[in-house]
């Protein structure tokens, strides 16, 4: 023990341990705690004092910066990332995906009058897939919905030929925020067509931010056939908490929108995906990822360049560590996730197509922020397996473990016995960034972010070594 | 239990159930979960939705600004604070204590120039007690050490003449960063001592930062009767690597410090004290309480605007529960926590001579970080009590409550029975701020201030219901 601890703490020992060998360490615990803590420990230091993920991180932000699928930022992004895992001498490939290619075009103009003669700028921000609007922008009366049961109270008589604006505030009271994100986002996606179906000319929707502040915040939206595609923008929490305190007060207020986006053929982008093949199971695989793809405003620092380098990250540690795993351990740069999902559609197709088997796939998609936990989609007997390593995660701060969706773009890879896993970092901070300018690469801690990939990394080990 | 519910839901209930009346709720266990869930889950609601210690950390911040003892601004935090408790219908009071009245002067001169002709200016700030430079400033050559003993090998041969350079870095991996903090505070205590005793003519302290950046850190420091007072000044941790990567090429560097400083005779301050008075026994207080006072740089946001403001927080938030406590509920401003403990020196000598008997005294200084636990200093028995709430707390993130060091304000109040506890926020951002120009109103997250407060109240709710 006191050789095996010496040279972890030095650095320089090819850590080839195997479940058998540590087996003798323990009395027959579900875990080898002492040993295994041991190493954990080490991949902490590791992350805290040697990654690479901060500065890849602020190479992906700030030199090539947001990047929507389809854009030349995108493909920048796609090549430098394969160019990193060849670099860290990782057996890697990009696999081509068709790609949506919305943009949003020039700058939106957004501006409000009211009756009582307040007129001023708006900050608003086109969701992502809007239809634009007239050249010369759309110019209407607004009303205010909190939700679609108003929309019915008010009947196409009030609604038609207005822009409806969706003011459901995101509930303040929910301590995990995704909840809050999960009760809002219907009317970021579906407001327009719900709003057309009453004659509506265009759509206005909170944006999802916890702050009130002056950052729109876009997302993905729907049009649905055979109803109209009417214009759909974001306006920001400080100019819908006007908006509202003018209606309230009795005034008429008319609003201008002015948008120019455009959706394009679709266009050639590609996953990137790299792995340190298993030296006992190479067939199975442990899949770590996030979306390299992010909206067009911002850095995408959160959302998720922080995911994708955290994934990278988890395989220089195991690097940094000689760590010979048993099982395939693959990170996968998904592209598209914010608008279409095709990346996450492809790599499940081909994976179905070669016969990839992925015992567990991990993602990391909720900001780089302080860790948690992580939630589990798996049996129970998975979910108890993980919870029972919490004897070796919480000394690290990871002391969540619980059941819940993993991810978007690891979703489609679910089979009857494999284990899906999201990382979940703390959630106070991430609506004030998620899909604004605001998400930028300075408002990421660098030890905050380390001490994320480090707990993926604490996961891996474990389910390399005793399997799932 | 379901018109329990309703009323807790709606908020409009006067909440006095005793520890009798639950119990029937209960099969015996240690907490009423179900009932005790309730209260709680409606304590951190209504901070996240109805908390005023926002606005009020607002105001302290940017209304009055930071309050280093002995200032105008410390006075008027002084008496906003009373009013604030007045306002809320609390039984106030000014403890009055003398202080130290050390002041900065004109803010300091920093610069250096090496050997190979570079020179620039450098962030300095002096350390909290320092003695100034001569008027002119002090120019001498530096010297580089790590820790005492490099003192010692180089010898006053080598330092007489000299400003050392102490440039100790706080270690990276530790992921609780107070244990980092803890390694290095030593230099910036006993630096100018130390240095002083091998003839060094002044002490240049790396700051305690983890984080690269321009930002000098201030902090308390001490001189020793017969040894040579000499001014000591902190150095941002970016002008430190810059100074070390000059020394390490070989470079002589000689550095010029200018500081105004001077210390006056004592002033008069006050501790600022409300409460609640127990309905069953009053004579046993509950305290909760932070520090009203600051460093004389930034807004003291973190250090403790964030934790007298949690502290009144909790206070507010069992009024709006109408929660008739049965133990005495006292809320405490100490004075001095950063350059001499005056103000918590003062309230342990008159709780001893009133007879003030304190069962249990929670501090949160550490910081307005999203919740992780509490340190309990007290018995085997109190701190497995305690832990045993975690059944209840964990939902709402509460994880941590291990042993350890409560804080230095309430420090004094220890007896053989009763319990001292620190509020553990999350760590890995605060010495980003702490002590420095950076500890500003805007790095203070809302939703995360406000759940310190209801983790507190919580634990406050829990010790009055059981005892402890």
């Amino acid at each position: 023990m006191k050789h095996l601890f010496l040279t972890l703490l030095f650095g320089s020992f090819l850590l080839t341990i195997t479940a058998q060998e540590n087996t003798a360490l323990t009395n027959a615990a579900p875990v080898d705690l002492a040993g295994d803590t041991q190493v954990v420990n080490e991949l902490f230091r590791l992350a805290l004092t040697e990654s690479n993920v901060y500065p890849w991180l602020e190479h992906l932000c700030l030199k090539i910066g947001h990047r929507l699928s389809g854009s030349p930022q995108a493909e920048q992004a796609v090549d430098y990332s394969f160019e990193l895992m060849r670099s860290m001498g990782l057996s890697a490939f990009k696999q081509p995906v068709m790609v949506p290619a919305w943009e949003r075009g020039s700058k939106e103009i957004g501006f409000y009058r009211s009756s009582s003669g307040t007129q001023e700028e708006m900050n608003i921000l086109a969701l992502g897939g809007s239809v634009p609007t007239h050249p010369d922008g759309l110019y209407a009366e607004i009303i205010e919905v909190e939700d679609w049961t108003e929309l019915e109270e008010l009947g196409k008589e009030k609604i038609e030929g207005k822009i409806v604006f969706f003011n459901d505030k995101m509930p303040a009271e929910n301590i995990y925020t995704f909840h809050s994100y999960g009760h809002c986002v219907k009317h970021r996606w579906g407001g327009a067509v719900e709003a057309a179906k009453y004659g509506a000319v265009g759509a206005l929707v909170r944006s999802l931010n916890l702050r009130i502040d002056d950052f729109p915040h876009t997302g993905s939206m729907k049009y649905d056939e055979g109803i109209d595609s009417i214009p759909a923008a974001a306006v920001s929490t400080q100019d819908a908490e006007t908006l509202h305190g003018m209606l309230e007060r009795g005034e008429q207020v008319n609003v201008l929108m002015r948008m120019e986006c455009s959706t394009g053929p679709d266009k050639q982008s590609y996953n990137v995906v790299g792995e340190i093949r298993g030296s006992e199971e190479p067939e199975k695989i442990i899949l770590v990822g996030g979306h390299l793809d992010s909206w067009d405003v911002g850095h995408g620092a959160h959302d998720d360049g922080a995911g994708v380098m955290q994934s990278l990250g988890v395989l220089e540690l195991l690097q940094k560590m000689n760590y010979q795993p048993k099982h395939t351990i693959r990170v996968v740069f998904f592209m598209n996730e914010e608008n279409g999902l095709r990346g996450a559609k492809k790599y499940a197709a081909e994976s179905e197509k070669k016969g990839w088997e992925h015992i567990a796939a991990i993602e990391s998609d909720r900001g780089g922020f302080t860790p948690r936990g992580f939630h589990v989609e798996g049996s129970e007997e998975q979910l108890k397996q993980i919870q029972s390593w919490e004897a070796v995660l919480e000394k690290f701060g990871i002391h969540q473990v619980e059941e819940g969706g993993s991810g978007a773009d690891i979703g489609p890879l679910k089979t009857d016995d494999n284990v899906l896993i999201g990382f979940v970092p703390d959630s106070q901070r991430y609506f004030d960034h998620h899909h604004s300018a605001n998400d930028t690469f300075d408002t990421v801690n660098k030890r905050e972010l380390e001490l994320g990939t480090a707990s993926i990394a604490a996961l891996v080990y474990l389910i390399d070594k005793y399997g799932i």
